[in-house]
């Protein structure tokens, strides 16, 4: 199928430069959106919210390496075999992913933001605000190994 | 900048042809996965969940018409001016969208939705199953036009 035209609107800066599991929770980092277009207009208003909804693309992921089918979440044979688009790991088709954060403070076009899973030098390629309007409707129902992971992953 | 290599796993099928403001609660949809990789194993498991996260590309949206600074969100003048990443509004760079919606079933490689509030014939890039996890952490604080903006969207 043809590729879509996307680009990096900026990088993660700082943060963690390992990719880990867990304990995401107080990480820092700034998000330095570099993209000649990108303006202090192109973020105005955005203090007004407390979270952002941030995707970028698992870069490190070796593109060869992309799971298609299906896996043990996290290897661990104790969870079932789940095939990648139900799962959120990283090494999916289209590498994207999608987290939301805290926004500490915006300094001209770099946003400041604790609790982004996503490591230094991440290629960024979407910012909006969280609304609480777009939050999921009604009740919500998960795998029981979906709770089981996220325990520490905060 | 280099452009990611990011193409469609499939696309919308169904739900309403014209792009509306609003009422999208309702809006049944297919998602027909049909990328030549994307088989059974590849969604296994998704109907342990609820809700799904999807994210697609606003297609119609002519690339020339990419807003990258700021404007009043649905033009309306008693909003403020908004720059384009503090709000959701799709003429946005990338022309991204992120979305929650319900997984009503699993067809094979097809996904019946309810609330996905993107056309027929959007292209489909990620499927996320939602954790209750990856809600953001902490008290949400948001601009008070997106309250106003959200009151009959769904």
């Amino acid at each position: 199928m043809a590729a879509l035209g996307v680009e990096p609107l900026g990088h993660v800066l700082g943060g963690r430069s390992v990719v880990e599991d867990d304990r995401w929770g107080p990480v820092e980092a700034r998000l330095r959106l570099d993209h000649p277009r990108v303006s202090a207009e192109t973020v105005r208003g955005l203090e007004s919210f407390s979270h952002l909804e941030v995707v970028f693309v698992f870069d490190r992921v070796d593109p060869d390496g992309i799971e298609w089918g299906s896996r043990h979440p996290r290897g661990n044979p104790d969870w079932p075999l789940v095939g990648i688009l139900a799962q959120r790991a990283k090494d999916r088709p289209n590498r994207i992913g999608v987290s939301r954060c805290e926004l500490v403070a915006v300094d001209g076009t770099d946003l400041l933001v604790r609790g982004l899973d996503a490591v230094d030098g991440t290629p960024i390629i979407d910012i909006k605000p969280w609304l609480e309007g777009f939050a999921p409707r009604g009740e919500v129902r998960e795998a029981p190994w979906a709770g089981e992971l996220m325990r520490d992953y905060w």
